[in-house]
């Protein structure tokens, strides 16, 4: 059981605009209980800031790191050549290409050093969270509970409401 | 330590003429040390078998699920909706689009189920290989130190030979 | 003919976001008379309902499905994979990828498991009923007979206002 | 029961050098007994003969139209335009773009006149006629049956050979 | 010269709505003094009409056709499979594609019907009035001269204002 | 009717590498009996000769220009930007993006100077041929009669082989 | 040292709608202290003021050119094969296509003539403002001082708020 | 003028398989007559070099970098966020997208740290090579005129085979 309340989730993002899309990774964590901190490292602004991060993340206890970045997002693989905790990447959507520049920056890696790469925008950044809590609950069995609830219940207000014309 | 020799690691494909690029991530777990399986599942033709593999695989103690699918490629996301294990996704190249259709079938899962995606092809199946790696280590810390001489090797490689015109 | 009014079609949509596209397949079937029904049914958020649904449908006496979902649409090919009876699906655009990933999601099945694939959005919901009344009219003759009026109110409404110009 | 073996799918395609693309899907007609025909019919080389094939399809019982066509393909969309029976398109994998062309050509048709777009290339050629296969069978029992007799083969050969890494 | 002041140039378009647009292409003519007549021709809604819209425009004396259309834009390649008269396309914006589709649905013409396209949109429809300008200039000098002091005007409004930050 | 046998019609590249694309437009105006002239002109560099080849074309008698290039191809726009001559451009197929740089750098043309663009590679080239043609046989009967020979041939030569499967 | 104060760096965009993009280039030299100057040259509408631009501008001591354009960009490729001082190229975004014609039209330069391509927008254009004082920094120490000291209080403005969950 | 015949270029790349590319950079400098160094540095897989080089450049003379690399191509990027010397990006054309991965990491970077990218493949690598020489050609003259007798050659070549259909 993880008790000591240190983050286990390390949540980056490029710049803090990128916080109206992350923020839904913060949430996920949030209500899964995994604790995390937030933070803003930009790859081509604070590039020292970033190489230290991913340096220290392993010691500070850091298991999963979750990136956020658009446009010619360098943020997640610079992180992911820098350590090796597990990076989720999340494409933010850009201004002029909805996204698509964000996306292939990101997953697009060359063999040797990965990112997992989620969906584009707020539900990738959520996934993200989702997807952390997947992999710590190999370790944690409080979290893969966690998770099987949050399943569950997602799973269940679906079923609630079938017909889609029944308003709220 | 995982000593039980027990597949943490399910390699799936929709194919068998996904090996070709699948193979990657065989063999760098291979090489790592992680025990792992490798299985044809069929989204589309083998639906049942699919959620039966999605099913069981927490129980029969896989901690890792690595789908690879290309074109419409449903088997990621369809193996992440049954199961809490993380499930990477492993975009294969297709005939026509050069595997964006795969990429973008695979990333753009919705807000609730994610896919950590790959880059297309062969590099995305061996760096799929090297998340499962950098996941596992988090709790096995010797896949976490192999992971760690591969990444150095990786490195010294690439630092021994810094002058691109001198051929082998 | 078709005299006992259960369903003939059945319209599944992945989210009730989705309704505000999937209602002109449904307004479009009301229009030419042709007995339907309509469901939620998310592939990843309730794998299972899709099954079934999708198992049930022939034996239920549905004679067509329609599936509307976006991102990584896999609602359509899924059920596809679990039923013989003709599956349409209509691409939901998406906020990123304005629908460009939810149309290679359904259209680019791979050989063995098809899905008739319409255009991204309403116009595509509405040609998803249009067609199915097509195919309904080779058994069905008044649904034939519904639809080429439909088609000839369609062409008159163009023939008789020429002018572009002109405003109603 | 189709007793009287005419045929029911009509295969049209807009150049001798889409038969290549094309004949996976009379192939697959012949392998599930369904009769058909196959012709060339050029949207822009002969528009006539289109539109004459188009009107007269439903009186000589064609209840099936696979229209196979790359680039700009009007092929589907104009055959459509002049029946009320269904049309299928298939969009040929062309030169520059790979197919990219030929499948908004197809899939993006306007409201009111449907096209059910299968995949670019040989596989959506095939699945036009499972799909044909699918809509025949709400009417025809022995399609139906064969379909099914089809469809169970395909899953078993997966099924049968669920190791990749075993070559034939 | 051309005195009768018959139309010399024919606009249609698939639908009303794309009168936006192409009112560009009006008001262009408008400007250099070229008859011209505006009709909507639904290529998929009212077949029959563009078949007998092509067939009669040579003998009408119609000598350049501008079409517009958008998504699977097939009103202007289907108008040049009729008649010899020379037809340039206007991608109208789509939607969900931005015209995308409509640009390549209109430009990837196989060989032997060809369409000029212009660009996608109000600039591509303005266009396409002034290149049924530069080619009616051949036969009609005062098209060419009526041109000519468009262009001229056209630069000298450019040069007239060099700096952008004087506002008007 | 045209006896000086002075080109009428100017084809221009940027290359002499696109020759190979740019001669299926020489060719079909050979076959028509088009006076026409070939000459390599390159936007980038040459791009004094280009708008000396622009600026002398009208005078010279030439009444359409043909201009082929690939990648950011300013070629066509250019030589519109300096002639009132028609100008019609062909997207040569790219080394890396198969000709989608080519096609939007020549279609998306701003208001002002049209290029009337074809389809991607030789298909296009041959088309330009075919549309210069449309546009002479307005002035020049005999042109408009060898256009529509050509056209009927074209059709015959598809009416001859319905069948794909027959071989020659 | 530049004491001369004329300017340095040549910012030209193809019409005043530019100039909303622009003037980053313009500020971020302002802060930069670089001398600048500003103009509209479009390459369709004024094509003999773009060559006579390009072919003074070594003669008048401009060391860079700023070419800002959208969709058929061409503006940044002829200045450039009219010059030997170096020209940076900016992709407006088009309204159609977002800007990915601007930036293939840019970019995708032909090999003998370059243009160095910034991103799409605004981020482009202030982008090619601080690549131009890095160049103009090899010669003139102030500017390589004032581009550090930019580079430094941009660096520090991200680490003085690393949380970006505080507002300002 | 540059006497010390210290390299005032750094050509670096992410991968030994980028020379085939980058060699084009390398022989265009080496025609000029412009001083280089070639070397590997990968931004995934040596990081810490990458750093230690871009750190280094400005001490060590080099005044102009040429960063090349493919797929989610980060090292030119990476580089100018840890120098003030200006940097130009390669894209690599990469296997499955083609290079439209590799260009769009290059070129969509944020506003504060510029690349100034090439095209995709050899064209851009022989341009970064001639519009390294334009920069360094506002402070060296003997590159400026090396440039310029590059230039008038390349101009000169093309005018003297004006016929395309004249082999060599």
């Amino acid at each position: 059981m993880n008790t000591k309340n240190k983050p286990l989730v390390g949540i980056i993002m490029g710049s803090t605009s990128d916080w109206d899309t992350m923020r839904h990774a913060a949430e996920a964590l949030e209500q899964l209980g995994i604790p995390h901190e937030v933070e803003v490292v930009s790859a081509h602004r604070t590039p020292d800031k970033l190489f230290q991060y991913a340096e220290a993340a392993e010691h500070r206890g850091i298991e999963v790191i979750i990136a956020g970045a658009g446009g010619a997002a360098h943020l997640p693989g610079m992180v992911a050549a820098k350590t090796v905790v597990p990076v989720l990447g999340v494409p933010v959507q850009s201004k002029a290409l909805n996204g698509m520049d964000s996306l292939l920056s990101i997953a697009q890696m060359p063999a040797g050093i990965p990112v997992g790469t989620l969906a584009i925008g707020r539900a990738g950044a959520a996934n993200a969270a989702l997807l952390a809590a997947a992999m710590l609950g190999n370790k944690y069995p409080e979290y893969r509970d966690a998770l099987k609830r949050f399943r569950t219940a997602q799973t269940d207000k679906v079923l609630a409401k079938p017909d889609p014309r029944e308003q709220d």
